[in-house]
This record gives C-alpha cells, structure tokens and sequence, in this order.
C-alpha cells in the first residue's frame, strides 16, 4: 500500500538516519525488511523501506525527529509477536526495532519494580528476576517484550489475579512523533495528579509514541500453587462455577475455559481425559499449605453444587503441570491436529454473564459455515479466544467471516473486539461500532499529538 | 477572581439553563452558591454565579452545550469533600451539581459490577450493595460520591489491596464540553480496543468532561478480616516490615503508618497505649479463620525480626475494631487536641523504599518551623498525610512553606505532588516541576476536548 501523504525513503535520509544512529543499525537489506514484514498472524505482509535499531532512548526521538520532518511513517517493532498485524508496516517508511535495547536499567527490590528497555522480551525478564523472589505477571505465551505487550496492552493467563500489561506498569518514558522525550506517570504507585497519561500511552500500539523505557510493578513469586482441572455438563454451569469461585474470595491466579469440541481433541491427542464436556483449569496461589487445600475443599463443593462431572485437584507441582498439561499445550495440539493449515486466532471478550451466550453464539456460527474450531479462554476474565484452522483462500474468507460474526456478537452482548490482541489493522474495523462517537475523541488526541500521522500509521483507525 | 476570557452569567442564560434543567433545579441564591462555594480544606472560596441540578446525562450535556456556546465556566460538583478546592469554581460561572443523579442504574451482580449515577455517595452505594455479599473498594473516608472519586482518582486505606478508583472503574457515560455524550471503557472487564479513554477522564477533576454515568468493579465482602497493630523503634524498621509484609505474599488489605507524635497523642488521647514509636495498622482478608491465624504467625515472626516494641493482633471482630480505633479516629482526635485551630492535610506518596527518608525530611522541616504536625500515612502505598493544624494568617502561611516543602521533596524522592487528594487549585503549582514536558502533552489534550476552556478552568493548570 502506498499512500500520498507519505514520503519515500530517500537516500539522503538514510544518510540522515545513520548519523544519527550508526551507519551498522540501519538496514536497507530485503532479508531484514522481510523479517520486519509479518506478524505472528495470517494478515497480510507489508515491506519498509528501511529497518533500524536504536540503543538509546535519545535515537528513538532523534529517527522521529527525523521520519516527521521528512514526512516518513515509523512502525515500532518489538519481536514480532502480534496477531492483528499490530506492529506490520502497512504504508512502509521504518520500521524501528527495539531489539537492541533490551536492557534492565534498574531493579528496585523493596519497591517491587524494575526499570527496563522496550526491547526486553518478558521471559527473560522474569529469568533475570526469580532470584530475587519477584516476578512480572502478565504472560501472553509468546515471548513478547515489554515495549510491545505495553503497546497492546497484552495480558493472558493469569490476568484474573494480577491484572493486564496496564495494572502492572507505573511509569514510561515515551518518544513523541516530533522528538519530544517525556515522562509519565510515577514510581508512586499512588499518583492523583494530572491527567493520566500513562494509561493513554498503554495499548496506543505505538501510534501515539514510542516507549523507550518502562517501570513496572512486580509481584512476589507465589510459594505455593494448587490446580483444579474440572468439567461440566453445559457450559452455563461451568461459567456460574467461576461466578461461584471469584465470588468465594479465594482470588483465583488462572481460572480458564476450553470447550466442548477442544477438550475432545485434547483427550483423543494426550491421552488426557477431558471427555467431551466444557472444562475449567483453576490455579490459586497461597503462602500455606493448610490455605491451599482449604481452598481446594471450597472449590470442590461449588464444583460439585454445579454438577461437574469430572474434578481433579491437587497441591503437588508435579502433578499440577500434568493437570494443566492439557491447557498449556491446547494451542499446539490444534495445529498437529490440522497439519496443512494455517490458524486465526480469535479474540473477543465479553462480561461474564455473557460468556454462556458468546460460546453458544461462536458454536452456532461454526455449524452455520461447517466449521471445526477451537475455544479457550480467560473465563475469568469474559476473554474468549477461537482457533479457526483455514487452508485455501476460499476457507480463508469464511474464518474471516466468522470472526467478523463473533466480534459483531461479542461488541453487541457489551463486550469488546479485543480483550488482549488489540487492533493492529485486523479489528480497525470494528472501532466505529464498538466506540462510536468515543472514536472521534481518539481521533482528536491522535491528530493532536502525532499530526503528520507518521506513528504506525494504518493502525487502530481504518482509513 | 474574574477572567477577560470567559462571559459573565446573564439572565437569558439562566433563562436557557431553566428551559433545560426544569427552574426548580437551577438557583441564583446566595445561600446555594455559598453552599458550594468551598471544599472541607481551608482553601479560599469562589463563589459560583449559578448553581444547577441536572437529572439526566442528557441535560448535563445540555447545559454544557450551552455554558460552551455562551463561554460561561462550568464545575461539576459532587458533595464537596475534598481538599485541594478541586470543585470549587474560581471563576465563577455555573457549578453543576450531581447531587440529584444519585441511583443505581443496574447491579450486575455475576459480573461483580454495579452501574450508578455520579452523585451517589459510595458508603450509601455500599449499604444498598451489602445484601448481596459486594462492595466498592476505595474508601476516602468522607462520604465522597462516586463521580467526584472518580473525577479526582481518590484512594484510601484499602487501596493497597484493593487499588484506587482508577483501578475500579470499567466504564463511563462523559459529557464533553460541546455536550456530546460518549461512551468510554467496558463493561468486559479486558479490553485491548483503542485508546484507554476512561483513564484519561478519570482524575481529571472535571477538566475534560463531566461523569455521568460509571459501571464500577465490585468485590466480594472478605468473610473473614484480622487486625495487627505494632510499634517499632524506628521508622526504617516499620518500612521494612512493610516491604516484608507485602514480600510475604500475604496481600494485607491495609497497611497504615502512624509516626511517633501522631502516636503519643492518640495515646494520650484515648488510653490506646501506642506509646511513642512509630506504629504499624494491619487489616488481612481471607475466606478461612485458619488462613487468617497462619498469616498472623508469619507477621508476628515478620516484627518480630524487625524488633517490634509492641504486638498486638487479633481475628475477633469487637477486638478487631477496638485495636484499629486509634487509626480511624486518628484525624478526630487530632482534631480535638487543637480545638481553636484549623488543618492542613498535607498528601504526597513516594515509592516505599523513600518512605523513611520522606518522614525525617517532614520531622526536619516541622523541626525547622517548630510546628506540631501529625503523621499518617498509607505505608503500603509509599503515601503519606501530614494533619497540620494552624491558627492566623501567619501560622497558614507557615503551613504552606511546610507543604510546600515536603511536596518538592516528595517530587525530589521520585515521588509525586498527591497520592490521592488530587491537584485542585491547591497544588495546581507544582505540576510544572512533577511532569517536566508531560504538561504540555497533558495542555494540549485540554485544549483539544474544551478549546473555550470551560470545564473547571483554574485547575490542574496553573494560569
């Protein structure tokens, strides 16, 4: 895709580029543009003309600097993890690797944070940090980095204890499109003071400004974990289950769903017996023994009390990775189970009162096209996510169309398009029916503080 | 204070405004404008030159139209308990009170949310929510309405289990200057769908659009709930169980400081034996009496290793409420003990790890003024009050060189200007210093969502 209102990438900026950078993080080469094409999704691949890797917070002002007087789009990119082409660059111009800064600035142990660079991926993160006992929470699976899971606001499995990318992030340093450097936000974890622009900046997907730096909160790494692994007859009980579970005060750490259609393929594949109902994985977390298995007898009466049909339970870590096993792995055994085709990984989520209605919608929509997909979700969290497997162009289409249904249902029942994905150019069109007049606002404040548009342009707002 | 930018109110406005509200809920009497003239903090009074009581969001978004069209100043209100003069409308103008939007507009009780007007009051939001085992959160003491939480991101004792306001909010119907109503946030509590909007009109004080509606996170009522109070010899070893407390994984649902002075008086004052060190509140949650004693041993062995002079703890309710009395009636009885004079809240927040070094710097400057003041904090926030009372014009501008003082130095510490009272006009001057750049990030959106600068104007921004 070209566009009018970008510029070429000329061979004087590029000059430009490499002073400012050092001629050795600037590339041109078609292996490393193609590398910087696609995400980890089936959308489409787009080239830029020029890739390049930044070691400070001050070179990422400068190549902005640089890209918005020249009138040059700038996509920031992370490892490339995304899957609605969040940080592909559609209009082409630079992609701006965060690779190289992948550095901890600082850990601050008694004030359970750290200080790193946008580059660090969140696995080594926590490797760096479990000596010190404390840990970053949220885990979307993919080695992300923090600059890119803070773009897209990513969460995952245990978000229904610690919160998303946003609740665990306190402060940022951010790159403006015109070179700017600023601050936001505080290593206070209380703060009332101004407008909160640490929270505009998160899941802005790189369109706003570039993160150079982040401060984030960490957590204690749990002594002790149990795991639950039940199942249910339909899925209203399975939901009214984890209604029961949040409601018991035993604040679950992971409290997932899988259905029907995919616990059978996990049995079959594993040798693990899920059956063929609707199952709950649960992890909870304590300092004690007793609570632990306290909690385990709570839980086992309100599974019973919802008539679940299977239920495993157990304090022993390595009987626990066994339980989860099934859930853990749920991704790749769908793709062994369909070996010549591609997957859409959808993402929708909705109050969990309209959880039962959103699974019943998606199974619906599936017979209706005579399709087989997946469903596992963050039931505590409402997040649902449906591995669609596709072959051909034609089968293409119709997973396109689902998805299309499913986020249509999902924003109708009070949900949202995107509970952890974001929207790259995959979901911008859905953002007029689920924000209405609220869209013209993030318009505004786009055009306000990026008004060349150079920002990863082609993102969040359809043109 | 009047302003060459703004219109004065005329009587064909207050004739509109009429037209609009009903002429029952709009008042030009004095007694109405004195009544909303001033917050609870001893900051100077501005006197509004309309009051009006919209019922509906649509007519507060048709006065707003029309205060915008006519270039008259507008300054929602909820009940006027804060202490920064945040609602307060220095220049005049209209205050629009929330008073009469205060219903419950859904429960939602699976989905642990609740859908209210903002002029409810939360300790009355929480009596009608009590039947069904739930609750909201934050508690600032006064009974502050939800609106005016939200709009100032207030906080509280539990925040450091529970979060603040920001930290409980899912969704907001806003009133923008232009009267355009949009919808902002979701009510699935993960959303990863364009710009966090609903944390960008959380605490900003009526700046950028007035609150008309807001779907808050609940949470289960804890079953259970234990006590501890300690003493330690110095202010360093409090913090460090702080930090060991929250290290433990124990997650207190209250963690409060109270310095040596503030001790010795409740002492005094109540036959409480504090004695004179530094003490520690503690409040634990849990869903067994058994994970409560467990917890109870780990922070007796926790204070004890950090040399506690005092221990007490309980998990007997009466018990319960008579070791944290000295705590809750803390500011009374401040209060009490210097019955001619006014106060002076002071309210900044460090990182804890600054804690130590924020109350000697407070210590040395009352030192340095040879004032009294007493201090309480939120400890497991890093937040910290100082009660000052003061008597003349003199001894209030003392006051102020001493808050002034320790917010620079609360700045100074990688702090911030307010944890949790918000800017108002009281700290408006501090902002520059706090966010460096960011400010003009944090003007221009201002400028871009109320070009006429209608919306509380005087606020946040010095002039």
């Amino acid at each position: 895709m070209t566009n009018a209102l970008f510029s070429p990438v000329t061979a004087s900026f590029i000059t430009a580029l490499a002073n400012d950078v050092g001629a050795e993080n600037v590339s041109t080469a078609p292996a490393e543009r193609r590398l910087h094409a696609r995400d980890m999704s089936a959308h489409q691949e787009y080239l830029a003309e020029v890739v390049v890797w930044p070691h400070t917070a001050e070179q990422v002002a400068a190549v902005l600097r640089l890209a918005n007087e020249a009138g040059v789009p700038v996509t920031a990119w992370g490892v490339g993890s995304s899957l609605e082409g969040n940080p592909v660059p559609v209009h082409g111009g630079v992609v701006l690797s965060l690779a190289r800064m992948n550095g901890i600035t600082a850990v601050h142990a008694d004030d359970f944070q750290v200080t790193v660079q946008p580059g660090l991926p969140y696995k080594d993160l926590n490797r760096q940090l479990a000596p010190l006992g404390l840990f970053f929470a949220p885990d979307p699976g993919a080695n992300a980095t923090i600059g890119g899971m803070l773009a897209n606001n990513a969460a995952g499995i245990r978000t229904v204890k610690y919160g998303a990318s946003k609740d665990n992030v306190l402060r940022l340093q951010v790159a403006l499109a015109d070179g700017r450097l600023i601050q936001v936000g505080s290593r206070s974890v209380k703060q009332a003071s101004g407008y909160d622009l640490l929270h505009l900046f998160v899941g802005s997907e790189g369109t706003l400004g570039v993160i150079t730096e982040a401060t984030l909160k960490l957590w204690p790494i749990p002594e002790l974990m149990s795991a639950v692994v039940a199942s249910f007859e339909t899925v209203a009980a399975a939901v009214e289950t984890v209604v029961l579970v949040r409601g018991s005060g035993l604040e679950p750490a992971a409290l997932e769903f899988i259905d029907a259609t995919h616990a059978r393929l996990l049995s079959q594949a594993e040798g693990v017996d899920l059956g063929d109902q609707p199952a709950l994985f649960m992890e909870f977390h304590a300092a004690h023994q007793a609570t632990l298995q306290m909690g385990l007898d709570t839980v086992q009466e309100i599974c019973r009390s919802m008539g679940a049909v299977r239920f495993r339970a157990t304090t022993d870590p390595t009987e626990r990775r066994r339980l989860w096993h099934a859930r853990h792995a749920a991704y790749e055994i769908a793709l062994r189970a369909h070996p010549q085709q591609k997957f859409m990984i959808l993402d929708v989520a909705v109050p969990i009162s309209a959880f039962p209605a959103m699974v019943a919608h998606i199974e619906a929509t599936l017979d209706a096209h005579a399709l087989t997909g997946y469903m596992v979700g963050h039931a505590g969290d409402g997040n649902l996510h449906v591995l669609l497997p596709f072959g051909d162009e034609a089968s293409y289409r119709v997973a396109t169309a689902v998805n299309e249904a499913v986020v249509l249902q999902a924003i109708e029942l009070g949900g949202t398009a995107t509970g952890e994905h974001g929207v790259g150019f995959g979901k911008a069109r859905f953002m007029t029916r689920e924000h209405g007049p609220a869209l013209d606002v993030m318009r505004v404040i786009k055009q306000t503080l990026d008004p060349n548009g150079i920002l990863n342009p082609g993102k969040i707002f359809s043109l």
